[in-house]
């Protein structure tokens, strides 16, 4: 089986699309203004790539894309609340995102940590949405506390602190490996393995899929410090060079562009290697993986 | 049975600190800035009401407060967050809170949202991480929604966006009920709930206790409006007399301080009534009831 990588995204990005302005609250509810400024964000662009694979994870394990549905949202509505957060003056004061202007930008601060607030709080209610009477509670329990970990303190935010702490410093590499597994790779992991784990996994199936989702988000953020070297603002569709204009702890500052790329596609390869037991099924999160280390954007 | 109340809550509040202490991650784990942040808030005072209002509501059902604990500290984690977010340059600009330096003031802004954020994290996985394995999803599925419908835009941080956009506006009354019974009321409500149906509470139970629950949160927080008048700064641990200064939206501004008086005492009456079927186990409700209009700070 081979898989199309862009018409694969493009068709699961499109339903998920859909899913997400199903579970926003809608614009005409009140508070108004914090109702927009969640769905501004979330629909500001973006390339769905956790909520993909939410559903390749599923996939993986003979799941349907409908069944992880709440769980890829959920993931995605994370992921945009951490945007809004890093973006904000107090963090990484970044006007444009995906082309457009930030949130704070346009809602101003209060609003802006506000939506991000109620969009971390409606991830976490669509979680326990998607199970119904009857089902079992081990398997929303594990899903809660996967996700609750990558996006914590141990995870997601933690990786924002060290992110933010190390701006300026000259660090060494164990420094952007934390930052990168914990703000990056954390809930790409945990977005494969919550997938898999609704659709069934077993216990040593989702230490495979961790070992290879971990890799693909190092991965993924790997490229990304690449391509803000060396694409550019358009392509990007933000400010490429921040990085370095901020003095980010990233990969090329630290191991040098070809180094960063040789690294990239190792991991990739390690994902490959971890998911050869799953069979076809894995073609998507096969694909992905390729996906990430020769895109352009 | 009558209750002493001074020492119910003391008692409780001991446990929940005791509970809180441990479910928080370490100073000495990293990132030690952002667990240093995270317990700095939770340990800064409060009254740990709403832990409170989550063992009474189990206590209601003849639950006990050790099957309830993880959700009590839950809950407490989710009202400092919101704590450490109202507090913010961008919201209410507070410099202290009980009595001590808000969290940016000690930690600065970055770390101070980023510490919200992984409380409400923390929060909702605690909430999943008390449902052991073989238990039934519906009941964690339905706190999870309950705390988080509460909690979300259509609660908590609704009211908080309602309250902001009220700042230095001359409101109504009807305003004045949205932001209280979101900003406050809903995520005691939630707390009793939650409390009840981890104790196998009825769904006409549940009703009850929404109803008891409701007023007696719109009865504290009018409380608080009166005392933020009347008390001095040293009594309550904040700057007294703040809402006037910022122009709140409160009870005394719209009704007039006897209004307010008379409504609060109508509140707690009206929820007393709504627990009376439930005997002498909501003892402990109905005496937080009425320490709620007769406290002092």
């Amino acid at each position: 089986m081979s898989v199309d990588v862009q018409s694969y995204m493009a068709e699961r990005a499109r339903a998920v699309d859909a899913a997400l302005a199903r579970y926003l609250p809608s614009e005409s509810d009140p508070p108004a203004t914090l109702h927009k400024a969640m769905r501004y964000s979330v629909f500001a662009g973006g390339k769905r790539l956790r909520p993909v694979f939410v559903i390749a994870g599923a996939e993986a394990m003979g799941g349907r894309m409908d069944e992880v549905m709440q769980t890829a949202c959920a993931v995605e509505m994370i992921h945009t609340y951490s945007l809004i957060h890093d973006d904000l003056p107090a963090m990484d004061n970044d006007d444009f995102r995906r082309g457009v202007p930030t949130n704070h930008k346009v809602f101003g601060e209060a609003i802006a940590i506000l939506a991000g607030d109620a969009l971390l709080t409606l991830a976490f209610r669509l979680l326990a949405d998607n199970f119904a009477a009857g089902s079992d509670a081990h398997a929303l329990r594990n899903v809660l506390i996967e996700i609750g970990d990558a996006a914590g303190s141990a995870g997601m935010v933690g990786g924002q602190v060290a992110d933010i702490e190390s701006e300026g410093k000259r660090v060494g590499a164990e420094t952007v490996d934390y930052i990168h597994t914990h703000k990056t790779a954390a809930l790409i992991r945990a977005s494969i393995r919550a997938g898999a784990m609704l659709a069934g996994a077993t216990p040593s199936q989702l230490v495979a899929l961790g070992l290879a989702g971990g890799n693909l988000g190092l991965a993924f953020q790997i490229m990304d410090d690449i391509l803000d070297v060396t694409a550019t603002s358009e392509e990007l569709g933000k400010t490429a060079g921040k990085d370095q204009a901020q003095q980010k702890a990233t990969y090329p500052a630290v191991h040098g562009l070809e180094v960063s790329r040789i690294h990239a596609k190792a991991l990739v390869g390690e994902a490959h290697a971890a998911l050869q037991s799953f069979g076809p099924r894995a073609e998507p999160l096969r694909a992905l993986g390729t996906f990430i280390v020769e895109r352009k954007a």
